[in-house]
């Protein structure tokens, strides 16, 4: 049989990233830039908001991607990737760039704990793109994947 | 002095995604992908609909980077593309790949006439694609730039 | 409506690169080149001097590139990258190598704080090529990006 | 003993460049982008016109890297490349995009007929990019290499 799994939709993504950019704005932070992929790291949804560098997109991207790379929840990541440097440093390059370890990637769960995506925020500190990036996952009625306890 | 410019606001691009992909629905194409790039060629929005294709992005991406790239307007594009064959297989090289030159990529103008970024769309056919990206540019009040003489 | 913007024209870029090369003659330091970008981190105008090594153009485009990557002026750049050094590793790798983040690499603004574009120089001591880069950008009518505050 | 070679010096290179750009102007062309590069490839001054478009600078340095790739004067390149169009697919792969095999780029030769550098012009078409070139060229008091014979 093949194994049961979700998708998250356009608009629940949507959603993820307009809270995000709005929480940001509220918040009184930088101009945020936030990018949703599915569970095959493929971008459902992205903005980057008037006044957001250049980069940002990159760099939201290779947060979500990263947290979807290895599997863990994002706290477990950027734990590892201070405790293990040289090895993140490969993990870097082996995914041409693509992996970027500091929080505001969160990997994103379903009722059944299922992940069906990840979202990866960048524009302010990696704390306050994280606090914007979890607001963003419960807005759309689904859950950011923090601990490896939850 | 510097040259005065203008970018398409995140407000104008989500516009632009959001329309383009509902003409898509209700004229009952495959699900259609939109990105809106900056006149830099950096990405301000993109939305994948359910359903579509995993490199669906990244061929939106390419037909928006293209019309940026050389300057010209969607149909002097595409017309050059085919005339042309071995130069466009050499610049779709040397862009690394992000240079599509198929109908679906249009050069978006505000109302003095510059360019204030570019839209892709993947999904449907490529005319297809671009009957929505100018049905989206149009809901943003922008103007898609198809013809060399317009 | 979309965003009012502005870039830097090749006129003010050639003083820029121009007096950039002459400051370093003048003061004595090793050949220099400078590259400047527009704010989307396309080339405007670059110049190597005799005796200026190989690889010069390519460290001056990725002094220049980083410091409109993230949009941090370029000593709040440098410091991140002194107390981050393995965040601005990943950086690197995702920007393809494009971002080097030591002093010499400055975002130029217009009279109205709008960032135009940046300049990066290569050749001598970081802090000597910085002060070049500085030079070049005042004689353009233009001001040099550096602190955070300003 | 070693060879005596000869390189294009900045203030050369310059004057290429400039003639080059200020020729598009006078003959009422599209905004042209010139590179000069010495032997080994490396750039030694490029400038971008207002308003000539992002990947112009990559499509002319693709032209005068090219010309200097193989060692033929530029026609005998255009020449090959039609009647070869998959090996010169092939080389284009090979040198990572940075070999466009089209009039307008030009290897630059001094008095003894040595090649001291090249030149590759883009923004109008490949004919027109490739007057100006020469005409820079000359102005520089060199030689552009265009037949066999010469």
């Amino acid at each position: 049989m093949p194994v049961e799994t979700a998708v998250i939709s356009l608009e629940e993504a949507s959603t993820v990233v307009d809270v995000t950019l709005r929480e940001g704005v509220a918040r009184g932070y930088s101009p945020l830039t936030a990018v949703v992929l599915d569970p095959g790291g493929h971008l459902v949804a992205a903005k980057r908001s008037d006044g957001s560098s250049i980069m940002r997109v990159d760099v939201a991207f290779a947060k979500a991607w990263g947290v979807l790379a290895m599997g863990w929840p994002s706290r477990e990541l950027t734990d590892r990737a201070q405790r293990m440097p040289q090895f993140f440093a490969a993990l870097g390059v082996l995914a041409g760039g693509r992996m970027i370890p500091v929080a505001g990637g969160i990997p994103i769960r379903d009722a059944a704990g299922r992940i069906v995506g990840s979202v990866g925020v960048s524009g302010d500190s990696s704390d306050h793109d994280e606090e914007c990036a979890a607001a963003g996952i419960e807005a759309a009625g689904l859950s950011p994947w923090l601990e490896p306890s939850t």
